[in-house]
């Protein structure tokens, strides 16, 4: 089997600003003060079981890219087109070169706390993949959960377990009866298929995707440059989650591997503040700097100490071109404060 | 008359740590962003009423008062003690060249939003002084504030009126009382009296103090620099307000002038942020950063601009060597932190 890691390194969440920016996305922040992006942690935790790791992003980050990440290949997408688009145009490149080979796509700005848990969880979907199944990974729900959609699992097979559905986001009383069934896992997106299936699935319920991707593949598998205009431009921007798995699911073609293994979308300060450990506090330019703060705060240093005193659960981003101070319960007022920025005349920060 | 404003600048109040430190004490500091010194503010505050501004400071900021305000003179007290030494010896000098002439202390560190008020204030004050009266301003209390001591004045007699006596710092029962009689001030600690009245009223309840200061003052005004360790070193420690005011105030000696100047002594930042004005943010370096805050936070900005978020009444204080985050709920503690930065190994910013 040769396996392909598909990373689509892509969208500018404002959530966790101003570690993440308009120009400098959270894939390209490091937010736990390991010394390197979260893209480039995606990479290395997907080195040690995949033969290649693509990665899929915009034009306007593709320097950036290229130089954290020199080991990685690249395609650069002419435009979006929605992860739909991203990990098809890379699923249809593999599959021109061998249907037979194995895709699996993993977003480049989630945190995983156990990577061994995570490689063992992809390879046992990549075992599922080879059976022709296209395969999602599953985190078990340690909470109920609002922020994630979730997918019911069926029966347990080898090495994975069939998928009865995916569900959207659930309020609070369903997320509650999902978590206490046993059957629910969180959806993080995260999906492994045989090329030639994953895209002959798309073929099956979206040709007019599937068919430019797989032409704009051909063109460039032969070394040209052009379709560009032909194939990408008119694409339909789509979720690969709708496009293809949801659909798919109903058939009874789609496997879910749940795992357990400290999962986190970074989505908002407060998630990421559970990802980090408590009393850690982070540097995440390097620096070393003291931190004199309560046990849950969340503090990101620039280049001098920071000390914090009686603010329960404050973040503190001391960046160099900006002072950021909230907490963590205004987790959600974060978006709206990057888009108040430039009616103060911040615009330059967002 | 002859009217010598006398401004011991010395102390190292740490509950307003990091703009005031131990190695730069609140009179350094620009509180207000106003572009200047509260020892600066105070000494221009005078000077339109005043003949001169003596500074008596310590040696460790001697070179940063002559610096500040060059128009001042300077008394370099050889080592603390108290503010009886300091104004005694200052007051020692003046009577040694005119006992008729009246001097008045203020401390370097107060903010006075009226300063019209103010200096009308002291005029009447030295008026009553010229009547041979210890005279002390009194602010008229607006709330039963707990942390100032309270004179309760008496007969209303010219300018002034008479001292019934002094108290400490009352409970919040007794503060409400004192209110609700409206003979109660707050004590600024401001006193304003002819040279050889005061120096005089020393003498006959602290002969000990007052022998030791005159002597000194004399060896200095013949232009000698000796009598240091024969004077100064063995005199004791003493405040003006129990030394002289209280024990005169009995004798009928200390008269009081009633004053509404939007007075604080910005004893840390819950006083500090009733005085500036709400909204109004603060770059006590000169820099013009934007801030982007609820109107009840008190931001001191340095080079970048400061976003805060979803915390009430946050005080944000962005220095060049260390970044502070706390609430006006938490000015108590300020004190305690700056304690414990030395066991974090942060000692050098205390």
């Amino acid at each position: 089997m040769t396996f392909h890691a598909i990373v689509p390194a892509g969208g500018a969440g404002t959530r966790l600003w101003p570690l993440s920016r308009r120009s400098a996305p959270k894939f390209l922040a490091d937010l736990t003060g390991s010394g390197k992006s979260m893209l480039q942690a995606t990479v290395d935790r997907l080195a040690p079981i995949t033969d290649d790791v693509t990665i899929v992003t915009g034009a306007a980050h593709a320097d950036a890219v290229a130089a954290l990440v020199p080991g990685a290949s690249l395609v650069v997408e002419p435009s979006a087109r929605g992860t739909m688009g991203a990990i098809g145009l890379a699923a249809a490149i593999v599959e021109a070169r061998d249907p037979e080979a194995v895709v699996g796509s993993f977003a480049a700005d989630h945190l995983i706390a156990d990577e061994e848990a995570f490689r063992r969880a992809v390879l046992r979907a990549a075992e599922a993949a080879e059976q022709g199944y296209v395969v999602t990974i599953g985190i078990s729900p340690d909470r109920p959960s609002t922020a994630y959609g979730y997918i019911e699992a069926g029966e347990s097979f080898g090495p994975a377990c069939s998928v009865a559905r995916f569900v959207e986001k659930p309020d609070e009383a369903t997320a509650a009866e999902y978590l206490a069934t046993g059957r629910y896992l969180w959806n993080a997106g995260m999906f492994v298929a045989k090329a030639g299936v994953l895209m002959d699935a798309l073929a099956r319920f979206h040709p007019e995707l599937a068919e430019p991707l797989r032409a704009l593949a051909a063109t460039w598998e032969a070394g040209r440059e052009d379709g560009v205009a032909e194939y990408w431009e008119p694409l339909e921007s789509a979720v690969i989650d709708t496009a293809v798995a949801e659909p798919l699911a109903e058939e009874g073609g789609v496997a879910v591997v749940p795992v357990e293994m400290g999962w986190s979308d970074v989505g908002d300060y407060a998630s990421l503040a559970d990802v980090v450990e408590s009393n850690e506090q982070v540097a995440p330019r390097g620096s070393e700097q003291t931190v004199l703060a309560p046990p849950d705060a969340l503090v990101y240093t620039g280049h001098k100490p920071v000390v914090v005193v009686g603010i329960p659960e404050a973040v503190v981003v001391d960046m160099d071109d900006v002072l950021f101070v909230t907490t963590r319960a205004s987790s959600q007022d974060v978006k709206l404060t990057v888009e108040a920025l430039g009616r103060s005349g911040l615009g330059r920060l967002a």
